[in-house]
């Protein structure tokens, strides 16, 4: 799981951790937390489509990605002494569903790890659909499977 | 997986899902949805221990809780048109750890399932502990395996 | 200002504060509180209008009631120790605008005041529009002028 | 109120407005505005305190800031079409508190305009203090009278 082979670099969105992210113990809380990956999930489309995050996607594109489901691993507090890095990368892409791995890190240090599911929906019908081709062309290639 | 055999009815919580909760596809803010989980499970605590939730927990009795892992499945969109139930259970309980499973229905629709896995730590050192034995005398009763 | 004269007892609105409305500072974080003070106007909408809140009031009559103005007091502290009960009144409904009174109370302190201006829109096109009649029916007997 | 007299620039802090800031009116909901102007102030105090935030202050200098009151005017909707540009300034330090102004833009169009008094405590004991020395002689010079 070498980070930097595959010949593109792993896409990162920068966190700024706030005093209002955190609880009476001082670290992030952890509702925030999924709250800070589709961030940067969202980030990550913006940056490869163009400038189209969800918002644009749904309004100019009619197109939706819903979650199906998100699966997360917490490996050490988050707090605002250092900004959260997260590394987001396309991990499968199927018929009509995406599959993107997040791993947040803090001075290095491995905050928590998660994978989240998405289908592709025609969003003014909320009925499922193939990946778009155009979508499909521009993710393909940023493609990393997981122990590749 | 009836839900009132046992010998002890599930434990429901009640969400008022908002305006203010949806996003522009009118459902439910993918991110919301483990924070409504949280706010089930924090209620869960305080219908059991007392009144005590995890404020309580942390800072009356040097308990805390943190999150060691989350893994939700969404099946539904949630939105303002009905309450959102929310069943809490504890599934398992380790000698050092705890995982519930809360399932979300709105109208009798199952929304989302999850699950969620806690570790007993000392609240002012962050030291891990084994479950403090009030808590297992309460928590074993309520316990419903998954499948059982 | 007696909380029971003029024929009609407040509108109360409940909140359960939580551990992860709280901050380092072991109290709610204040951007939390404008969020508090909104969920009980929704809530008040709500009771009013049979059900429906800003959700349904956008959704099912095409009205909205985006907010101008707010301006809130903060008084003391808001903690999980208690529930959040919020007194939420109109005082004030113009052609095409109301004003809304929240106060914030906790085992019977006064946390915050506030008040609330929002204008009436058509929702689907953005424009402004008188109070509707039906709602304008409905809000004038819950009046409460401040100083009155 | 030019923006650039006074020998020094504006601060501004900026915010990646998202599809899950926004409610189904497709802008952002009103109470996630107050906590976007508090981020903006407290990315003003991480940039004037050598990196410290809210949480350092209280964590390693012992200082709180608690909000006695805020103030916003509404004036355009906030959608993640554009960044949102937040201007920060102090407009008036007295013995043991501080007052920001804060102006948030989008596309060069005013979207709000808020007024936020914070008051100096010792964070352990929650008492009121004054202006800490240093802080005040980092603040005085960033002072912007509003209508100077």
């Amino acid at each position: 799981m070498d980070g930097t082979t595959g010949g593109h670099p792993h896409f990162e969105h920068e966190i700024r951790v706030t005093w209002g992210d955190c609880d009476p113990a001082k670290i992030a809380y952890t509702a925030r937390i999924p709250w800070f990956a589709l961030d940067a999930i969202n980030a990550w489309w913006e940056t490869h489509l163009g400038g189209d995050g969800w918002f644009q996607m749904e309004l100019d594109r009619n197109v939706g990605t819903p979650f199906v489901h998100m699966s997360l691993d917490f490996s050490a507090p988050i707090t605002p002494r250092h900004r959260l890095i997260c590394q987001v990368d396309p991990i499968d892409l199927g018929n009509s569903s995406i599959r993107f791995r997040v791993l947040g890190r803090q001075d290095g240090v491995l905050c928590f790890s998660g994978e989240f599911v998405c289908v592709f929906i025609v969003a003014d019908s909320f009925s499922k659909q193939p990946v778009p081709s155009d979508i499909r062309t521009i993710v393909e290639p940023l493609l990393r499977p997981v122990g590749a």
